[in-house]
């Protein structure tokens, strides 16, 4: 029995997450660490509460068995959200606090912006949260903080590069970038070495370049309408999202479009999400494109000098943060890709560290983000893909709340009091609805997985709602489908779920099937998924034609595809609820992150700035000055 | 005897400074903190080789003496820099590992942006360093980031805010400003209380406030025209200095033109490197000045609501960071404002934790930035004051080179060979060029602290013309005059300083003498600090005029001043070398930053944006992936 469990005294009714939160003095995080088996030898301490767990552990463990790997997803989700998060977190206080198994929790690490905007915090809730809460919402290890030095490193060489390139000639440009030693010998550093490679040069000696292959080795040529990449900020910033740089009289008059997105959203979390080692990540954030050559030509952060220098920004952010749930089992927090321009899930390398730790009869369990049409989808046929891991269960997190509004029941909007229907029994409305959570576990259940549902309750839920969820879930070819009490009282609330997740994963018969092979066409790809939203066809724009086009001829159709989609529908269209299906996807554009290694057809415009409320939750945050305490963060 | 000191095998010709920082391998920095008497109970490890010292450690050492209190400041430079980082480091070697002395050096942060652009890493030089280098280099424990974070969720509330009250009336804008519970009931938040006590209104329920009080109260009215709050970034990117923002179609033409800093130049940093405790903090963020409202009236961040979560942002940076040397002496790095738009010194809690951890006996050698016209005087009029503390000491660092260029060598430029005036005997060129650093002497002298001066020397330099220096100092009122070495033998080559340091603290008989009172006017600041660079009269442009009017009317003129003025010359002209006098120095502008605490009038154009070069020290820069270390940096 581990010596870092915690015993939870619940309070009726639910206290504030941050009360909770604060009523608890979580153990030093070294504590949590020797229960994982973990010497200080393995992780860096960041403070008393948080390490970052070293990548060399994964050496050191390689030839022991990996724990059981559950993924969490959801139905499609009203705006108020369904708990997934505080779900993930309450199953694992339950396997570890409560049928005393090895468990990790894997998930992602909130953005900050919004922290301080309209949203609050994302550390779970209830009697089900991450602790200690601001440490979670605030800086964490620095990881964001190195995604946006590093996105922003790479976006200061792209434009500096064009002016630099726009007053020089090839051979002056080419003097500075291999100038003579005191011996007057010139040298390519390795990066360039790397250039050259890419562009078909095999010489070493800068002073063999042929004059034509000194203008193809110094000069990108970059054509500033094909730039994709943007700065990035981990502040919610709208006035940033559409920007005109390089006013400054000593720029020449050299001005772009340009913009920034929210940290989260930069290519290189999603990088941090997908690497499986140091050198992988040097090669993805190498690889990464920010554009074309007026030729045509993918134009890579290598091209442009600076893949090193990235890496060597991102190396301590490699490595997971380990952290605590209110019960004392552990977790660790690590990347948070968008889940609509990205693939929205925590890294792989928190969950093979995780499977490791956890060993032979552990669990892992990790969130995947929205619902199941997108993150569950993205974790299998990408990210499950990259990492080579088997997942043995998925839980679909549903609530009566969502499958009524599903059943036709009245818009739920943020901020606005919830319609009685929601709050009285109505077990038409839920059956109804119950065509979404169907179809999110036929779906799933495809991948090869036990399916099993977590109701996450509510307390005006009524009996005969909840059975109602139970036996469409079971007529849908669930494995199994619990109601869960976490939220209100921690591990204790969701012990039936665990065992029913132990079940699962002791079950489970199928091997993993991906829903497309990445053999077949970038439109054959789309089409297999756009099917699995219960679309009976897809439409391009004649943008998104183009790209796919340009992205086969550049060599990138194998990659697999990473939709951009809305969260709160099946379909394109975010108030079609149930299961919509005969509708026509349409796509407006496609993108490519080359470096993290997927294709994102864009279905609809997708914010990747948030903005400032009229008042903000910063009003209410502040430090008690006395105690050094945060006050105020929800 | 310390148990951490290491004895370095030097080695000659001297090799590259990452070669010496990577040839030894650093104490775990729980066993430097164990020599300085801190438990893990006074800080918090960042990593094997970081940590941060908890301001809690001043409360608990409160009784207990200072030791000497030591600056280092240095004669005009050149711009390949004089040694000042290497000075300071080489002495505090010295002191503690050749003359037992219980010592600490503070030094600043510098930006990461640099080390990626020209210049490379700031962590001393040759066998004087403080190390890991990388580590000095790169996020060190995320101060920079923090400091980012805040001054760009301040950015984002102006604008936004500016956009919200153009779209609403007074009465929607205080609905959403306070909006009732679901009892109806409204109430401020704890910084809305602050902004009602700000502009007269002695009320604390939303209900009692009149139609005119709820005016007021909601509608900050920001003039966009006097918005001084830039964003910032913490790399070099020439194409943010100038841009515009709000392109949007979301932001309805409401576009505004603004741009960014490097992070280190934010308001944010010179206040994290003079407040002195939690709460000084707290009120210095909040009334940190974004502009003026249409009548006038100065706009501050707590006015914004934003005040508290500033700080909390910064919560964890207000404490120093706790480093060591190659010869393995305890350094703490904290804080790195700009020298000539803020006060370029290390910050104040760093001083007070080290004083106090030293003691009675013990040594501090804090480095103040640019020549000691600059850095120095500024350490006193604004560092001092604020802290309360008084040195008994401080160094000159002067290089035979700089003194032939200031006795009227050739041009010194950075990239270039040095001409042969500067690597062969030239005694006449020496003697003339002292006439600098007198100046610096007796400017220094006139505070009430013995001065010595270090000639940071290098292999061309002869014993005559280092006698001719010696000579010099003497005469101009230095108590000692000291060849140092320590660069190329690390503490060793500095022991004579270390020497003359201790005798200097030991005698010192006058006490702390400011340049000027603060209760004078901003003019006559102003010309006090002009006299003291050997200027006959101020000029004043029309818009500096302005502003001094304005800063007078707002009740800000009994700030002390921070020049921004060019390191490269005692005058506004950085050709004018040596020591030129009878010159007026023109005052362009005038700005303040107020809550940092000083006015700053601007002689010349100050760059708060660096760019980067055609070929960037990233191409040099990767990370071996098989070993994590970090190469190329230089």
């Amino acid at each position: 029995m581990s010596t870092t469990l915690r015993k939870l005294e619940v309070a009726s009714p639910v206290p504030a997450d941050i009360d909770i939160a604060n009523s608890v003095e979580p153990f030093h995080i070294s504590d949590i660490a020797r229960e994982l088996g973990l010497g200080p030898s393995h992780y860096d301490l960041y403070g008393k509460h948080k390490a970052k767990v070293l990548l060399s552990v994964l050496d050191e463990l390689q030839g022991s068995g990996d724990g059981y790997y559950v993924v969490v997803g959801g139905i499609t989700p009203t705006p108020l959200g369904e708990g997934k998060s505080t779900t993930t977190v309450g199953l694992c206080q339950a396997l570890g606090a409560f049928l005393d198994k090895k468990v990790i929790t894997c998930v992602r690490q909130p953005s900050q912006g919004p922290t301080f905007g309209i949203k609050g915090g994302a550390a779970g809730g209830g009697y089900s949260q991450v602790i200690p809460m601001d440490e979670f919402n605030l800086h964490l290890t620095g990881d964001i903080h190195a995604i946006t030095a590093a996105n922003n490193l790479l976006a200061a060489a792209i434009d500096t590069r064009i002016f630099h390139e726009s007053t020089q000639s090839d051979k002056a440009l080419f003097n500075r970038l291999c100038p003579p030693n005191t011996e007057g010998k010139r040298r390519f550093s390795n990066v360039m070495l790397r250039r050259l490679k890419n562009i078909g040069i095999s010489k070493d000696r800068p002073e063999d370049l042929t004059p034509e292959e000194v203008k193809k080795f110094a000069r990108l040529d970059i054509d500033p309408s094909s730039i994709t990449w943007r700065r990035v900020m981990d502040v919610n910033d709208r006035f940033l999202r559409k920007i005109t740089v390089g006013q400054g009289s000593e720029e020449k008059g050299m001005t772009r479009e340009a913009g920034f997105d929210i940290s989260v959203a930069s290519e290189i979390m999603a990088v941090l999400a997908l690497t499986t080692s140091l050198a992988d990540m040097r090669e993805r954030l190498g690889k990464m494109v920010i554009g074309n050559s007026k030729a045509g030509d993918p134009v890579t952060a290598d091209d442009l000098g600076v893949g090193g220098a990235l890496t060597v920004l991102m190396k301590d952010a490699i490595n997971p943060t380990l952290m605590q749930t209110l019960e004392g089992t552990p977790v660790l927090v690590h990347a948070g890709p968008f889940a609509n321009i990205a693939h929205g899930n925590s890294s792989i390398v928190a969950d093979k560290i995780a499977l490791k730790l956890v060993g032979s009869g552990g669990f892992v369990v990790t969130e995947a983000g929205f619902g199941a049409d997108i993150g569950t989808e993205k974790f299998f046929n990408i990210k499950c893909r990259y990492s080579g891991l088997t997942p043995q269960c998925a839980v679909i997190v549903a609530t009566i709340r969502a499958l009524k509004m599903h059943g036709g029941g009245p818009e739920v909007v943020a901020g606005k009091p919830l319609d009685p229907a929601y709050v009285t029994e109505n077990v038409g409305l839920v059956e109804a609805g119950c065509v979404n959570l169907a179809r999110h576990i036929s779906n799933t259940k495809a991948y090869g997985v036990n399916v099993v549902v977590a109701v996450n309750m509510f307390s005006t839920d009524t009996e005969a709602e909840l059975n109602a969820v139970k036996t469409a879930a079971m007529a849908a070819g669930a494995f199994d489908a619990v109601i869960c009490t976490h939220h209100a009282h921690g591990g204790k609330g969701a012990v039936d779920l665990g065992i029913a997740v132990q079940k699962a994963c002791e079950s489970v018969t199928q091997p993993l099937n991906f829903l497309y092979p990445l053999d077949i066409s970038i439109k054959e790809k789309i089409e297999a998924i756009a099917r699995s939203y219960g679309a009976a066809g897809v439409e391009y724009s004649e943008q998104a034609e183009k790209q796919i086009e340009l992205y086969s001829r550049q060599g990138f159709s194998g990659l697999p595809i990473c939709m951009a989609k809305t969260q709160y529908s099946f379909s394109h269209n975010a108030a079609a609820k149930g299961a919509p299906s005969g509708f026509i996807l349409p796509i407006r554009d496609v993108r490519a992150s080359i470096g993290a290694g997927f294709i994102y057809p864009l279905v609809g415009t997708m914010s990747t700035m948030p903005g400032l409320p009229t008042r903000p939750c910063f009003y209410d945050i502040d430090l008690d000055t006395s105690t050094g305490r945060v006050v105020g963060l929800s």
